[in-house]
């Protein structure tokens, strides 16, 4: 399996800075679109109640994590407080060779990995409206002391330096307007001629 | 002025064989959508009854269209039964360098002489959903000849050999689905990095 070929279906990666709200625009996006799934993380922390294997994550080991690691069998992974979470290569693949298009919310250092392993992807950029606006959603979290997160914001002006890594950014102000945005990306997507020309013009010529 | 400069607005290129329906695609996008104007060609044939000179075309003389040629003032032109026809190039301009998006409905010939002075520009290819429903229409028309239009179906195919210029194409089978992937397009272009992200960053970083 050539993970540069060619498949009907994308992969579209929806990374940007913590607060910017791309879990937010993620969930729209996969209540209004058909043809489009989630991809699921492997995780070796326990199944919390009513998290389904396959659904919310693929729980396995340790050893079976590292191996997968070994093996070149994940897009990308981290170590988060002791426990590995990544993301599988093979279901993805699956849903692109059957033509589903696969969403894939994860954070810059992640996105930035499976850029590597995926350069056929599609890497879309969520910002937030302004710094102002970040602040005041990540205080309104109530998570993190004021210093935390001014420390996160300057974290955040460092991480914007990498948007040229990406294809397309998208400023998540009005929520509805961001999930239209990453809809009208997804179309255009399907109608580079890079991605479906090909086939149309064989089929034309079959014809006559 | 530097053609290559880049603007706010945006030049968007329909084009594709004739029947393909990239006139009324055009027509319908420009009904729905704000901030997307109609480029105005130039012409040396006489105004029809009704017509207005710069909304329907900008009319000239011959001597006065050479010397536009002569200048290198045209996108592009041809000579169609001893008229000149083209596509002045300061209005186009004009209009992208104050932020509005510039559509161009042209044959395909003259998408490609647009594409060299205009590389910035945004390049659709329009296609029938297939070759017999595009006999189906043209026969429709009822101005050519069987055989007439058996020719320009062979031209068509060879015609379709320069798709991979373009950058998107889209199969105009149901008008509305079509209008709405231009739309798609349109929208998806304006979210591209390397258009709009330099300008947001500046703008957080001016912030903190």
């Amino acid at each position: 399996m050539d993970i540069r070929e060619k498949h009907p279906g994308k992969l579209f990666v929806l990374s940007g800075p913590s607060g910017a709200g791309k879990g937010t625009i993620c969930k729209k996006l996969l209540e209004e679109t058909d043809k489009l799934e989630l991809s699921v993380s492997m995780t070796t922390r326990n199944p919390r109640k009513g998290e389904e294997e396959g659904v919310s994550y693929f729980f396995t080991d340790k050893e079976a994590f590292e191996e997968n690691i070994r093996r070149g069998n994940l897009l990308e992974y981290a170590e988060v407080y002791g426990n590995y979470y990544g993301t599988p290569k093979a279901p993805v693949i699956e849903k692109l060779e059957s033509g589903i298009d696969v969403i894939l919310e994860i954070d810059m250092q992640g996105a930035l990995k499976v850029k590597e392993n995926y350069p056929g992807g599609v890497f879309i950029f969520i910002l937030p409206p302004s710094m102002a606006e970040l602040r005041k959603r990540l205080t309104g979290r109530g998570t993190e002391t004021a210093e935390a997160i001014e420390l996160r914001l300057g974290e955040t002006l460092k991480e914007l330096s990498y948007i040229d890594k990406y294809d397309y950014c998208v400023v998540n102000g009005v929520l509805e307007e961001a999930v239209a945005r990453v809809k009208a990306i997804v179309v255009a997507e399907h109608s580079k001629v890079a991605f479906t020309a090909e086939e149309l013009i064989d089929s034309y010529r079959e014809e006559i």
